[in-house]
Formats: structure tokens, sequence, C-alpha cells
């Protein structure tokens, strides 16, 4: 991404984390309709794919995702509510933050180096 | 750190990444006024220190960080002007961010699980 943009990640009071990683990894399942789909789609191993839905479900009162069958290569996934929700609201808050900060972000390019422009 | 926050990470336009690390980093040099010292004071390598203040000194216009002496273990340290710029506008952007999150974080807290009540 070539835009200047904010990364945020929600460090919750349990200790959880939501970061961009996962967030993108549930819209890539939303999307897929399952677990390795959605892996494939943005290019992560199902093995870790599936470690973050772990993660992420731990972390919620209720899972973010199920899975409608086993199966390591099949298989299919969907969001339950609680998933869509935190994906909402994760793109809500990254909104805001991003707007919020948007005259900062330009003192902060004028502070650093354009692109492919690497010191030596 | 035990109550919700977030955290953010300016992704510039060069493809150079400023995170928490990082700006921390630049803040514990500033107070001990050496690398070293500063790495020490938040339980980092010397070695990933040093290639981290590599890293923002690459991305920025003009060096943040400026060594005063040689040495591995000696050698003092000290902030640019645009060494203190970045921190500031950092911790100013996130801030803004944090406080426009605010309401939004709630609904994440509502949805996730207490602290230290992790899911069997």
């Amino acid at each position: 991404m070539t835009r200047p943009h904010l990364s945020i990640r929600l460090d919750l009071t349990s200790g959880d984390r939501i970061g961009p990683g996962k967030i993108e990894l549930l819209e890539a399942i939303r999307e897929a309709g399952s677990i390795s789909g959605g892996a494939r789609k943005i290019g992560m191993s199902y093995r870790r794919a599936w470690l973050l839905v772990e993660e992420i479900n731990a972390a919620l009162q209720e899972p973010a995702v199920t899975s409608t069958t086993g199966g390591r290569q099949g298989g299919g996934a969907v969001l339950t509510p609680v998933g869509k929700k935190i994906i909402e609201i994760y793109r809500s808050i990254e909104a805001a933050a991003q707007k919020s900060a948007d005259s900062e972000f330009r003192a902060v390019e004028k502070i650093t180096r354009s692109k492919g422009k690497g010191r030596s």
C-alpha cells in the first residue's frame, strides 16, 4: 500500500490483541466461506490462519468463526454475528483514527524520505 | 498494560513503518543518553536497538539519533530535532486516535472476554 496510513491494534483488557492481520483474515474467511480459502486469499498458511482464528475465538465471548465441517483441506467456515461485529467495530475505529490523524500525518510525511529515495 | 488501548503504526509512503517499539526506544534513548542505556531501559538487546535506530534514521530525511562517540558498550547518543519531532507527532496522533476510538472501544470490550477468564 503506497498511501500513508495508520495501522491500529486493539490491546484489550484481557491481554488479547486484535490487529490488522486478524481482521483481514476474518474478512477473507467471510468472503471465501472457509478458513483454507480465506487463508489462500491473503497468502497466509492454513496453519497460521487456523491458529489466528483460535486466538480470535478465545478473545471473544462467543466465537467469531464456526466451522461447518471439519477437515484440513475441506470444511466450510462462517462468521458469527460476533465475528461480523468485531470487523465492523475495528474498521470503524480505524477510519475514525485515520481521520483524526490526517493533518498530523502530513507533518510526518514532511520529515520522512520519499518512496524509493533511500539514504545511502 | 491492563487498560484497553490502541496501538498505532504509521505506514509511510516510502514503505517505512514507525510503530510503538521504535517510538518507545527513541524515548528511552532520549532519557538514557545512549543507545545501550535506552535499550537496557526497555529490556531490548543492544543489537536490536541499534538495528531499529538504523531503520528509523533511514526512514527520515535527517537522522533521529546521532552518536556522540562510537563503541559497542560506551558511546553517547542524542536525539536530533527530527528525532524529537517524530516522537511528538506520533504521541499526538496516538492520543487523537485513542480519543476518537473511546466509545467504539467500549463496544469492543462488551464482546471480548474479561481478563484471565479464558475460554476452555
